[in-house]
Protein backbone atom coordinates (compact mmCIF):
# COMPACT_ATOMS: atom_id res chain seq x y z
CA UNK A 1 0.00 0.00 0.00
CA UNK A 2 0.96 3.44 -0.62
CA UNK A 3 0.99 6.22 1.66
CA UNK A 4 -1.46 8.46 0.64
CA UNK A 5 -1.45 12.23 0.85
CA UNK A 6 -2.89 14.02 3.97
CA UNK A 7 -6.38 14.60 4.66
CA UNK A 8 -7.61 17.25 4.13
CA UNK A 9 -5.54 20.14 3.43
CA UNK A 10 -6.01 22.18 6.37
CA UNK A 11 -3.49 25.41 5.45
CA UNK A 12 -0.79 25.87 2.51
CA UNK A 13 1.75 23.73 4.31
CA UNK A 14 -0.70 20.61 5.06
CA UNK A 15 -1.37 19.46 8.13
CA UNK A 16 1.29 18.64 10.62
CA UNK A 17 0.69 16.31 13.58
CA UNK A 18 3.37 15.01 15.85
CA UNK A 19 6.91 16.84 14.16
CA UNK A 20 8.34 18.20 17.27
CA UNK A 21 10.65 15.55 19.12
CA UNK A 22 10.86 15.11 22.43
CA UNK A 23 10.45 12.13 25.35
CA UNK A 24 7.20 12.59 27.09
CA UNK A 25 6.87 12.54 30.67
CA UNK A 26 7.18 9.35 32.37
CA UNK A 27 8.96 7.67 29.44
CA UNK A 28 12.38 6.96 28.22
CA UNK A 29 12.92 7.56 24.79
CA UNK A 30 12.23 10.15 22.09
CA UNK A 31 8.71 10.29 20.61
CA UNK A 32 7.36 12.54 17.88
CA UNK A 33 4.45 15.23 19.74
CA UNK A 34 2.30 17.57 17.93
CA UNK A 35 3.58 21.27 18.99
CA UNK A 36 -0.43 21.97 18.73
CA UNK A 37 -2.34 19.44 20.28
CA UNK A 38 0.59 17.18 22.48
CA UNK A 39 -0.88 14.11 20.99
CA UNK A 40 2.07 11.69 21.31
CA UNK A 41 3.02 9.52 18.16
CA UNK A 42 4.03 6.28 19.57
CA UNK A 43 5.69 5.45 16.53
CA UNK A 44 6.01 1.05 16.43
CA UNK A 45 7.98 -1.03 14.05
CA UNK A 46 5.52 -2.73 10.81
CA UNK A 47 4.67 -6.10 9.85
CA UNK A 48 4.76 -7.59 7.10
CA UNK A 49 3.38 -11.04 5.95
CA UNK A 50 3.47 -12.76 3.15
CA UNK A 51 4.14 -16.07 1.72
CA UNK A 52 6.23 -18.92 -0.79
CA UNK A 53 3.40 -20.83 -2.45
CA UNK A 54 3.92 -23.72 -4.77
CA UNK A 55 2.43 -25.35 -7.24
CA UNK A 56 3.96 -28.23 -7.39
CA UNK A 57 7.99 -27.52 -8.29
CA UNK A 58 7.35 -24.04 -8.99
CA UNK A 59 6.48 -20.79 -6.88
CA UNK A 60 4.40 -17.80 -7.21
CA UNK A 61 6.34 -14.60 -8.14
CA UNK A 62 4.27 -11.27 -8.82
CA UNK A 63 5.54 -8.33 -10.64
CA UNK A 64 4.93 -5.15 -9.36
CA UNK A 65 2.72 -3.10 -10.45
CA UNK A 66 3.75 -0.32 -7.87
CA UNK A 67 6.90 1.97 -6.55
CA UNK A 68 9.06 0.77 -5.14
CA UNK A 69 11.01 -1.83 -7.31
CA UNK A 70 7.71 -1.15 -10.13
CA UNK A 71 8.36 -3.98 -13.03
CA UNK A 72 10.45 -6.19 -10.16
CA UNK A 73 8.95 -9.55 -9.12
CA UNK A 74 8.45 -9.90 -5.67
CA UNK A 75 6.80 -12.66 -3.39
CA UNK A 76 2.71 -11.97 -2.13
CA UNK A 77 3.12 -10.46 0.59
CA UNK A 78 2.16 -6.97 2.24
CA UNK A 79 1.10 -4.93 6.05
CA UNK A 80 -0.65 -6.85 8.14
CA UNK A 81 -3.78 -4.91 8.88
CA UNK A 82 -5.18 -4.08 12.06
CA UNK A 83 -7.16 -7.13 13.90
CA UNK A 84 -5.76 -9.25 11.75
CA UNK A 85 -4.08 -12.87 12.41
CA UNK A 86 -0.20 -13.21 10.33
CA UNK A 87 -2.09 -16.45 8.71
CA UNK A 88 -5.01 -14.70 7.21
CA UNK A 89 -3.12 -11.74 5.99
CA UNK A 90 -0.41 -14.07 4.39
CA UNK A 91 -3.41 -15.78 2.60
CA UNK A 92 -5.70 -12.08 2.07
CA UNK A 93 -1.95 -10.84 0.40
CA UNK A 94 -2.06 -13.91 -1.68
CA UNK A 95 -5.69 -13.27 -2.84
CA UNK A 96 -5.08 -9.72 -3.61
CA UNK A 97 -2.10 -9.74 -5.61
CA UNK A 98 -1.98 -13.16 -7.42
CA UNK A 99 -5.94 -13.50 -7.10
CA UNK A 100 -4.48 -17.29 -5.51
CA UNK A 101 -6.24 -19.03 -2.97
CA UNK A 102 -3.32 -20.77 -0.27
CA UNK A 103 -2.53 -23.10 2.28
CA UNK A 104 -0.29 -22.46 4.60
CA UNK A 105 2.14 -25.26 5.83
CA UNK A 106 4.07 -23.50 8.62
CA UNK A 107 6.08 -20.50 9.45
CA UNK A 108 9.41 -20.11 6.77
CA UNK A 109 11.05 -17.08 8.03
CA UNK A 110 10.84 -14.22 10.23
CA UNK A 111 13.40 -11.58 8.94
CA UNK A 112 13.94 -7.82 10.29
CA UNK A 113 15.11 -4.91 8.18
CA UNK A 114 16.08 -2.44 10.80
CA UNK A 115 17.02 0.50 8.91
CA UNK A 116 12.79 -0.07 7.75
CA UNK A 117 11.58 -1.24 11.23
CA UNK A 118 10.16 -3.80 9.57
CA UNK A 119 9.72 -7.31 10.72
CA UNK A 120 8.68 -9.73 7.90
CA UNK A 121 6.53 -13.19 8.83
CA UNK A 122 7.37 -15.30 5.72
CA UNK A 123 5.09 -18.52 5.55
CA UNK A 124 5.47 -21.68 3.53
CA UNK A 125 2.40 -22.28 1.28
CA UNK A 126 0.67 -24.47 -1.13
CA UNK A 127 -1.53 -23.01 -3.91
CA UNK A 128 -5.06 -24.68 -3.65
CA UNK A 129 -5.27 -24.85 -7.51
CA UNK A 130 -2.74 -23.02 -9.98
CA UNK A 131 -5.42 -20.53 -10.94
CA UNK A 132 -3.29 -16.98 -10.41
CA UNK A 133 -4.10 -13.50 -11.69
CA UNK A 134 -2.41 -10.50 -11.41
CA UNK A 135 -4.37 -8.34 -8.49
CA UNK A 136 -3.93 -4.32 -9.04
CA UNK A 137 -0.87 -4.18 -7.32
CA UNK A 138 0.85 -6.62 -10.37
CA UNK A 139 1.64 -6.55 -13.80
CA UNK A 140 1.99 -10.09 -14.15
CA UNK A 141 2.18 -13.35 -12.21
CA UNK A 142 3.82 -16.65 -12.94
CA UNK A 143 4.77 -19.81 -11.25
CA UNK A 144 8.36 -20.29 -11.61
CA UNK A 145 10.71 -23.31 -11.33
CA UNK A 146 13.80 -22.67 -9.44
CA UNK A 147 16.11 -22.81 -12.29
CA UNK A 148 13.54 -20.31 -13.54
CA UNK A 149 13.32 -17.81 -10.87
CA UNK A 150 14.82 -14.09 -12.43
CA UNK A 151 17.11 -13.70 -9.60
CA UNK A 152 18.47 -10.14 -11.51
CA UNK A 153 15.09 -8.88 -10.96
CA UNK A 154 13.83 -9.78 -7.83
CA UNK A 155 12.68 -6.55 -5.82
CA UNK A 156 14.10 -7.06 -2.57
CA UNK A 157 16.95 -9.08 -1.13
CA UNK A 158 14.34 -10.52 1.50
CA UNK A 159 12.81 -11.83 -1.73
CA UNK A 160 15.55 -13.73 -2.70
CA UNK A 161 16.33 -14.64 0.99
CA UNK A 162 13.17 -16.46 1.59
CA UNK A 163 13.18 -18.31 -2.14
CA UNK A 164 16.50 -19.70 -0.82
CA UNK A 165 14.99 -20.70 2.29
CA UNK A 166 12.12 -22.23 0.61
CA UNK A 167 14.08 -24.63 -1.45
CA UNK A 168 16.13 -25.45 1.54
CA UNK A 169 12.59 -26.35 3.43
CA UNK A 170 11.26 -28.59 0.06
CA UNK A 171 10.05 -32.25 2.10
CA UNK A 172 11.09 -31.37 5.31
CA UNK A 173 7.93 -32.38 7.67
CA UNK A 174 9.79 -29.96 10.64
CA UNK A 175 11.27 -26.74 9.17
CA UNK A 176 12.55 -24.56 11.80
CA UNK A 177 11.75 -21.11 11.06
CA UNK A 178 14.83 -18.88 9.61
CA UNK A 179 15.63 -15.91 10.27
CA UNK A 180 18.16 -12.89 8.03
CA UNK A 181 20.71 -14.39 6.27
CA UNK A 182 24.54 -14.43 8.54
CA UNK A 183 25.16 -10.27 8.25
CA UNK A 184 22.66 -9.75 6.05
CA UNK A 185 20.48 -6.26 7.10
CA UNK A 186 18.25 -6.02 3.62
CA UNK A 187 19.97 -3.28 2.77
CA UNK A 188 21.04 -3.07 -0.93
CA UNK B 1 5.85 -0.56 29.10
CA UNK B 2 3.17 1.05 29.91
CA UNK B 3 1.70 3.94 28.05
CA UNK B 4 3.19 7.08 29.57
CA UNK B 5 0.34 9.89 29.97
CA UNK B 6 -0.15 12.29 27.50
CA UNK B 7 2.58 15.27 27.07
CA UNK B 8 2.65 18.26 27.14
CA UNK B 9 -0.94 19.07 28.84
CA UNK B 10 -2.39 21.81 26.46
CA UNK B 11 -5.70 22.33 27.86
CA UNK B 12 -8.12 20.97 30.54
CA UNK B 13 -9.34 18.05 28.33
CA UNK B 14 -5.67 16.86 27.38
CA UNK B 15 -4.56 16.25 23.74
CA UNK B 16 -7.06 15.08 21.22
CA UNK B 17 -4.68 14.12 18.39
CA UNK B 18 -6.58 11.75 15.85
CA UNK B 19 -9.72 11.05 17.47
CA UNK B 20 -11.90 11.53 14.02
CA UNK B 21 -12.80 8.79 12.02
CA UNK B 22 -12.74 9.16 8.49
CA UNK B 23 -11.25 7.22 5.08
CA UNK B 24 -8.21 9.54 3.86
CA UNK B 25 -8.06 10.60 0.36
CA UNK B 26 -6.57 7.99 -2.30
CA UNK B 27 -7.18 5.10 0.97
CA UNK B 28 -9.90 2.62 0.99
CA UNK B 29 -9.83 2.07 5.22
CA UNK B 30 -11.18 4.12 8.14
CA UNK B 31 -8.37 5.84 9.92
CA UNK B 32 -7.98 8.53 12.99
CA UNK B 33 -7.51 11.86 11.60
CA UNK B 34 -6.59 14.84 13.66
CA UNK B 35 -9.95 17.11 13.26
CA UNK B 36 -7.49 20.21 13.84
CA UNK B 37 -4.35 19.87 11.78
CA UNK B 38 -5.22 16.75 9.24
CA UNK B 39 -3.00 14.68 10.52
CA UNK B 40 -3.61 10.74 9.46
CA UNK B 41 -2.83 8.45 12.11
CA UNK B 42 -1.50 5.09 10.39
CA UNK B 43 -2.16 2.90 13.54
CA UNK B 44 -0.18 -0.33 13.03
CA UNK B 45 -0.55 -3.76 14.47
CA UNK B 46 2.46 -3.79 17.06
CA UNK B 47 5.17 -6.82 17.25
CA UNK B 48 5.82 -8.28 20.78
CA UNK B 49 9.14 -10.16 21.09
CA UNK B 50 10.56 -12.51 24.14
CA UNK B 51 11.63 -15.85 24.87
CA UNK B 52 11.23 -19.07 26.82
CA UNK B 53 14.75 -19.34 27.98
CA UNK B 54 16.00 -22.43 29.48
CA UNK B 55 18.75 -23.02 32.16
CA UNK B 56 19.28 -26.57 32.31
CA UNK B 57 15.72 -28.34 32.65
CA UNK B 58 14.32 -24.80 34.07
CA UNK B 59 12.42 -22.12 32.61
CA UNK B 60 13.05 -18.06 33.14
CA UNK B 61 9.65 -16.52 34.32
CA UNK B 62 8.99 -13.02 35.19
CA UNK B 63 6.66 -11.47 38.24
CA UNK B 64 4.98 -8.36 37.19
CA UNK B 65 5.43 -5.18 38.99
CA UNK B 66 3.10 -3.11 36.87
CA UNK B 67 -0.13 -3.57 35.45
CA UNK B 68 -2.05 -5.23 33.49
CA UNK B 69 -1.42 -8.43 35.59
CA UNK B 70 0.61 -7.29 38.03
CA UNK B 71 1.76 -9.92 40.26
CA UNK B 72 1.39 -12.55 37.09
CA UNK B 73 4.21 -14.73 36.15
CA UNK B 74 5.41 -13.58 32.56
CA UNK B 75 8.21 -14.67 29.99
CA UNK B 76 10.13 -11.81 29.46
CA UNK B 77 8.95 -9.88 26.29
CA UNK B 78 7.75 -6.79 25.39
CA UNK B 79 7.50 -4.27 22.72
CA UNK B 80 9.77 -4.53 19.67
CA UNK B 81 11.71 -0.51 19.50
CA UNK B 82 11.92 0.85 15.96
CA UNK B 83 15.34 0.12 13.87
CA UNK B 84 15.44 -2.68 16.15
CA UNK B 85 15.75 -6.72 15.03
CA UNK B 86 13.53 -8.91 16.81
CA UNK B 87 16.23 -11.11 17.85
CA UNK B 88 17.75 -8.09 19.29
CA UNK B 89 14.36 -7.14 20.88
CA UNK B 90 13.98 -10.56 22.65
CA UNK B 91 17.70 -10.36 24.17
CA UNK B 92 16.84 -6.25 25.50
CA UNK B 93 13.63 -7.60 26.95
CA UNK B 94 15.22 -10.26 29.16
CA UNK B 95 17.97 -8.11 29.69
CA UNK B 96 15.82 -5.62 30.82
CA UNK B 97 13.23 -7.54 32.67
CA UNK B 98 15.25 -10.50 34.33
CA UNK B 99 19.00 -8.81 34.06
CA UNK B 100 19.58 -12.21 32.14
CA UNK B 101 22.09 -12.72 29.01
CA UNK B 102 20.16 -15.06 26.61
CA UNK B 103 21.42 -17.15 23.47
CA UNK B 104 18.24 -17.44 21.18
CA UNK B 105 18.06 -21.17 19.56
CA UNK B 106 15.47 -20.49 16.92
CA UNK B 107 11.80 -18.88 16.33
CA UNK B 108 9.55 -21.29 18.95
CA UNK B 109 6.27 -19.31 17.60
CA UNK B 110 4.23 -16.35 16.25
CA UNK B 111 1.53 -15.46 18.38
CA UNK B 112 -1.32 -13.46 17.11
CA UNK B 113 -3.87 -11.61 19.15
CA UNK B 114 -6.17 -10.05 17.05
CA UNK B 115 -8.62 -7.98 19.33
CA UNK B 116 -4.98 -6.19 20.42
CA UNK B 117 -3.40 -6.32 17.28
CA UNK B 118 -0.90 -7.91 18.16
CA UNK B 119 2.14 -10.64 17.00
CA UNK B 120 4.45 -11.93 19.35
CA UNK B 121 7.34 -13.52 17.59
CA UNK B 122 9.08 -16.11 20.60
CA UNK B 123 12.31 -17.33 20.35
CA UNK B 124 13.65 -20.58 22.31
CA UNK B 125 16.39 -19.43 24.28
CA UNK B 126 19.30 -20.58 26.55
CA UNK B 127 20.69 -18.82 29.89
CA UNK B 128 24.34 -17.86 29.35
CA UNK B 129 24.45 -18.00 33.70
CA UNK B 130 21.78 -18.88 35.76
CA UNK B 131 22.53 -15.36 37.37
CA UNK B 132 19.42 -13.29 36.93
CA UNK B 133 17.51 -10.68 38.85
CA UNK B 134 14.36 -8.13 39.21
CA UNK B 135 14.31 -5.42 36.52
CA UNK B 136 12.42 -2.78 37.23
CA UNK B 137 9.11 -4.69 35.59
CA UNK B 138 9.75 -7.07 37.80
CA UNK B 139 9.14 -7.73 41.65
CA UNK B 140 10.92 -11.24 40.72
CA UNK B 141 12.60 -13.72 38.90
CA UNK B 142 12.84 -17.21 38.98
CA UNK B 143 13.57 -20.74 37.28
CA UNK B 144 10.85 -23.52 36.99
CA UNK B 145 11.06 -26.58 36.44
CA UNK B 146 7.71 -28.02 34.58
CA UNK B 147 5.83 -29.63 37.67
CA UNK B 148 7.02 -26.20 39.39
CA UNK B 149 5.46 -24.00 36.61
CA UNK B 150 2.40 -21.60 38.45
CA UNK B 151 -0.01 -21.85 35.64
CA UNK B 152 -2.87 -20.71 37.50
CA UNK B 153 -0.50 -17.39 37.97
CA UNK B 154 0.40 -16.82 34.35
CA UNK B 155 0.12 -13.49 33.12
CA UNK B 156 -1.18 -14.00 29.65
CA UNK B 157 -2.91 -17.03 27.49
CA UNK B 158 0.01 -16.72 25.36
CA UNK B 159 2.39 -17.17 28.01
CA UNK B 160 0.83 -20.90 28.92
CA UNK B 161 1.28 -21.38 24.93
CA UNK B 162 4.90 -20.43 24.92
CA UNK B 163 5.44 -22.67 27.67
CA UNK B 164 3.11 -25.68 26.12
CA UNK B 165 5.20 -25.46 22.49
CA UNK B 166 8.85 -24.85 24.46
CA UNK B 167 7.97 -28.14 26.13
CA UNK B 168 6.78 -29.98 23.11
CA UNK B 169 10.28 -28.46 21.27
CA UNK B 170 12.89 -30.08 23.77
CA UNK B 171 15.76 -31.54 22.03
CA UNK B 172 14.46 -30.81 18.35
CA UNK B 173 17.15 -29.70 16.15
CA UNK B 174 14.44 -28.60 13.89
CA UNK B 175 11.67 -27.16 15.85
CA UNK B 176 8.84 -26.01 13.31
CA UNK B 177 7.77 -22.32 14.98
CA UNK B 178 4.41 -22.95 16.10
CA UNK B 179 0.70 -20.41 15.66
CA UNK B 180 -1.70 -19.82 18.26
CA UNK B 181 -3.21 -23.26 19.40
CA UNK B 182 -6.31 -24.31 17.36
CA UNK B 183 -9.52 -21.77 18.26
CA UNK B 184 -7.47 -19.55 20.71
CA UNK B 185 -7.10 -15.76 20.00
CA UNK B 186 -5.57 -15.06 23.54
CA UNK B 187 -9.01 -13.55 24.96
CA UNK B 188 -9.69 -14.38 28.72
Amino acid sequence: MEAPSYYPAMSDSGPRGPSTRGIPEGDNRERMICAECGFVLYDNPKIVVGSVARWGDRVLLCRRSINPRRGFWTLPAGYLELHETTAEGARREAREEALAEIELEGVLAVYSIPRLSQVQVMYRARLVSPSIAAGPESEAVALFGWDEIPWNELAFPSVRWALNDFHASRGAADFAARGNPPGELGNY
